[in-house]
């Protein structure tokens, strides 16, 4: 049964899940690097990237379990980009250069229709204006019968889970304090949505948690 | 220099530090006793009671620095018991029984005045009236040089934090779901406060964060 899930996303101890002031400059806004440090050295993200080498190792095994199985991606407009409002020209294409670490059908929620971008590696954007329950069909279709991943942000993540959409969750949470920024489950519920903690594994460098919804 | 603290204060995932619905029956509000499992086996937590044996280890390790060179005690009044209003008379002394595991003196913050309560092992109850200023001033005096350690609830750490009084903080998150009930962080920017992560430790049974603010 193909599932929705969360995978590899990290958190403050305070709860952010991205720092304030996101720019071209901050992709994860003000010092929201930090909450992936955990993450840069493993082998998984070196994969992801197309280098050989990285990390094995406990963090390594996790993210990787993120990348099994996954049909397709979701992702909000703000993770795809700086770019606010009508895109003014069809120049960016990701943060992520020629071959983005999705390798499938990846669908970007945005209130501006787009052509769909073919980038090298499989991933193809296609631009979804018709709300986060048509991606979801979109997705899932695209997906045959794999998982789709819910890449972010929190403000995604967030609609997907009021909404109930949401299966699984894999949550990390980093030793960095970010102060401000956006707060991942501030209002959400998550035991009243289903949910409840069926893993923890912690590492030197972060501290694992998997959520699933009951059925 | 005597240092304000808190310690051991455990979180859940979703940040809050108890459960909703405190009551008598509930005094860590409704789930609220799961985010102390790492603590409860603990050789510090059964020798805070008086009973010999509890478990060594790495949480052990951790809880028994909670308890180093504390001089004093300062508690809100809903960790002291689930009376609000006036003190119908003197019966209520606290949640622990005659030999509570404080052996101190303990300031507890509460809005209506009553007499010290001499309690067996050292615990002396005082009742501050004059606000969180005027209870640190007392517990300070009363720590002769140790450290003041703030307990709880999360209404009065709070309170200590956005007035900048500690110094600080072993916060431990424990992987449970709460979905309610009193979150510790939010609203408040450590990092604008002062404060940064200065050591992580994770157990099997929870993770540990060490926060202190720059002087």
């Amino acid at each position: 049964m193909s599932k929705v899930r969360v995978n590899c996303f990290a958190l403050s101890l305070d709860g952010f899940g991205a720092g304030p002031h996101q720019s071209a400059e901050h992709p994860l806004g003000q010092g929201g690097t930090a909450l992936h440090e955990w993450f840069y050295p493993t082998r998984t993200f070196w994969n992801m990237f197309g280098m050989e080498g990285g990390a094995t190792g406990p963090d390594d095994d996790l993210a990787a379990r993120g990348t099994e199985n996954v049909g397709a991606w979701i992702l909000g407009r703000n993770m795809f980009g700086p770019i606010r409002g009508p895109w003014p020209d069809e120049a960016w294409k990701g943060w992520w250069g020629d071959n983005p670490p999705y390798h499938t059908d990846v669908f970007v929620l945005t209130h501006h229709a787009r052509n769909p971008v073919r980038m090298q590696g499989g991933t193809v954007f296609h631009f979804v204006t018709e709300g986060i329950r048509a991606a979801l069909e979109r997705a899932k279709a695209a997906a045959k019968g794999a998982d789709v991943r819910i890449g972010g942000g929190v403000a995604t993540i967030r609609q997907y889970l009021q909404a109930g959409l949401v299966d699984e969750m894999h949550l990390v949470v980093s030793p960095v304090l970010l102060g401000a920024g956006e707060a991942l489950l501030a209002g959400i519920d998550l035991p009243a949505l289903g949910f409840r903690q069926v893993d923890y594994t912690p590492t030197p460098k972060a501290a694992h948690y998997f959520l699933a919804r009951k059925k």
